[in-house]
């Protein structure tokens, strides 16, 4: 196995002579001496080539070296609390790996077109290799959690016969000889059977939504973990909902803090994210629009300043529940103390970052289905193996969706979504 | 927070009295003694329902419960050796949830198509269930597995402008204004670009291949694992994953023993999965199968039944390397001591289940990418982006992906790779 040195194993290093590898991040020159910060992937280092250390050919290499070049290094690791990262290198000796002529991303202000258009090197600065840590760090704790508390991961199809929610939003494709398939919107449906075999499961892969919308907060293509629960109804998904987003949050804080700092985060709102969440009805959030003088009817939609205004209202998430039913899908359960409301939730993020998850507890009773399937003139004959779920051994049971790239845009504290996935894709744009 | 408990909980709770949910998996009767067997997705626990304990209303639903009616029993909890699991439920109540009338899937024998038209249910089996658990159980190991050795998670767009081998098996779509799409084969080409700004990067997603195969071994939608590492070579590849299989088959045997069994695995065999793994060039391949009276050419690709006679040889995974460039994708580097081969290793699972592991070093140098992407007539402005991977800071590196389905179909040594992922796609069958 290689034998490589990495800069984040450094501390088990200090007065050792080693040899690392990477790329010029940066580097500055101070007559007799070149400092040059290496890059790795796993951190930065200053490497310091003295002009009494190293030949001529190599303090001249060292001096010629251009952002972004592939070089080794080897030199010894001293302990130095002011630099990036707390080590330095003393280097003996640099060589060059590869060249890098005119580097396109320069410390200079690029349009956001630009740098999307070159994804694949704007991913090497030292602000999208954080984002794309906490990216993982929070990946790693929606799995964390989940199998920590017994859940069965469960992979639903991409490729879908037929939508949940209708057609209008859907990317469609020819499947061989059986007509039109489509890609899927969200796993839950098929969570629900998994539930109903293993318990507890969770979903987390791609979903894709052919919206016509360009705000900050869409992209076609992104990530979504949806939680499906045997037995659970609206008050435990939402006790369940509030568990793991706290448990993301602080994990993302006990191991990314560095990332975060890179970023600029404010860290003290994150620190708060804390339960118990505040819990407010449907109906307490109109109220709280018309107090603050905003104009709302009962029965619509929250839009995204109606969202902001709830949310600016609380330092923590806030879960806003009972929605009216006929704004929600098909297959969420109505409230039996008062039919005009879904057992539905949505999560508002803090700070005007907007809905991150969407759960409900979900009809368990045939009949009701079947109407709701026709009252939504949805296909019925799609439905039947859903339904089937409803025919044989029914349980109440309840889950919710969260984005990933949104959660990654609240925590890292960012403008907008693109920046949280290694390739967006979004309306206008497919590649690199 | 819901206080449900479950089966797999029960250690926790000898001598007390608890309630359980879950479904009719099996019952039997014996005069006075009614044994249902509850499944609740954690295990399976006898109940048994004595005529003297229950009243005679709770009896006689007893034994009128169906299978798979959903239900909910109180009892207390006793060890029991002999038992399914180890304990058994002296049951005090049962209350009906919710009815199945005429369940599908009786214990008779059931024809494929018929099992995979009722998959939502068939899902519910003991067989699938244990299937779920040790797919489960092998993602979870793919990602600890990375995550310990520092390695980002990197995910790679599904909704891709170009193929990355040929266009011939992709699957199509319109996206928006911008023409066609295509679904991702391989997430390769972009962790590369991951690799150059993280280190050291690992794709886990759905890929997609529209190919016409209808064999045991195809399925059109699966889940690959593609890690990529700057600055690993061929040999650093091979060594990374012989170690990675070594520790998803350890990690299964560690933590799904009884669900192997409930497969009737052999785990003798998997016990065995220990490094070092045999490595043979492909000379050596073409060589066994020379020795063993097989007529084969130089310059051919191995087709599933030398593979199969190939590992016929070995106990443990074999790795095939060094193939014929001709043969190989357009991105592998050549083999600087013998041009007429590529840096490539496939590995080879044992006992016939054939390839579950391809790779490679990539090539590093631009002018010679550019001559290749020609050869393979393959349009040059859809490789720029890859092609700035050599011009800016290009250094050595190598990647493999590893099929998930494929490695849950051999740990689990089942025939067909449509029972390891929860709804199979194929050539013929995108429902439900």
């Amino acid at each position: 196995m290689t034998n490589n040195i990495y800069i984040n194993d450094l501390s088990k290093h200090v007065g050792e002579e080693v040899t690392l590898k990477g790329w010029i991040y940066n580097k500055r020159s101070s007559g007799k001496v070149k400092f040059l910060i290496l890059r790795d992937g796993t951190g930065y280092l200053q490497c310091i080539v003295f002009k009494g250390n190293v030949s001529p050919e190599v303090f001249e290499l060292a001096d010629s070296l251009a952002q972004e070049a592939s070089f080794e290094v080897t030199g010894t690791v001293k302990e130095e609390p002011r630099a990036v990262g707390g080590y330095e290198l003393d280097a003996t000796d640099v060589k060059l790996i590869s060249e890098s002529v005119d580097y396109p991303i320069t410390p200079k202000e690029h349009g956001i077109e630009f740098l999307i258009d070159h994804r694949h090197l704007w991913l090497r600065s030292k602000k999208q290799v954080a984002i794309m840590k906490i990216r993982h760090r929070i990946a790693k704790a929606i799995r964390d959690f989940f199998d920590e508390r017994g859940f069965t991961l469960f992979d639903p199809p991409i490729i879908t016969p037929n939508a949940s929610e209708g057609t209008s939003t859907l990317f469609e494709m020819e499947y061989f000889d059986l007509g039109k398939a489509y890609l899927t919107q969200s796993g839950q449906l098929y969570a629900e059977a998994g539930a109903l075999a293993l318990g507890k499961v969770y979903t987390f892969g791609p979903t894709f939504r052919a919206e016509k919308s360009k705000t900050r907060r869409h992209l076609t293509e992104f990530w979504m973990v949806e939680p499906e629960m045997a037995f659970y109804d609206l008050d435990d998904d939402m006790d369940l909902a509030e568990e793991f987003i706290e448990y993301i949050v602080q994990s993302v804080l006990k191991d990314r803090k560095a990332e975060l700092e890179i970023l600029e985060r404010d860290i003290s709102k994150l620190e708060n994210i804390k339960r118990p969440f505040p819990r407010v009805s449907y109906d307490e959030a109109v109220k709280i629009l018309h107090d603050n003088g905003i104009e709302f009817e009962w029965g619509n939609d929250l839009g995204a300043a109606d969202e902001t205004m709830i949310s600016s209202k609380f330092d923590k998430p806030v879960m806003v529940h009972r929605y009216p039913a006929e704004i929600k899908a098909f297959y969420m359960k109505r409230d039996p103390e008062n039919e005009k409301v879904a057992l539905a939730v949505d999560v508002l993020a803090p700070e005007g970052y907007g809905e991150i998850i969407g759960g409900s507890q979900r009809e368990d009773d045939y009949d009701t289905l079947v109407e709701r399937i026709k009252e939504h003139n949805l296909p019925l004959d799609f439905f039947k193996w859903y339904l089937d779920l409803r025919k044989y051994g029914s349980v109440p049971h309840s889950g919710f969706g969260l984005g990933l790239e949104r959660t990654v845009t609240w925590i890292c504290g960012i403008e907008h979504v693109r920046e949280t996935i290694p390739f967006p894709r979004m309306i206008y744009r497919n590649t690199p």
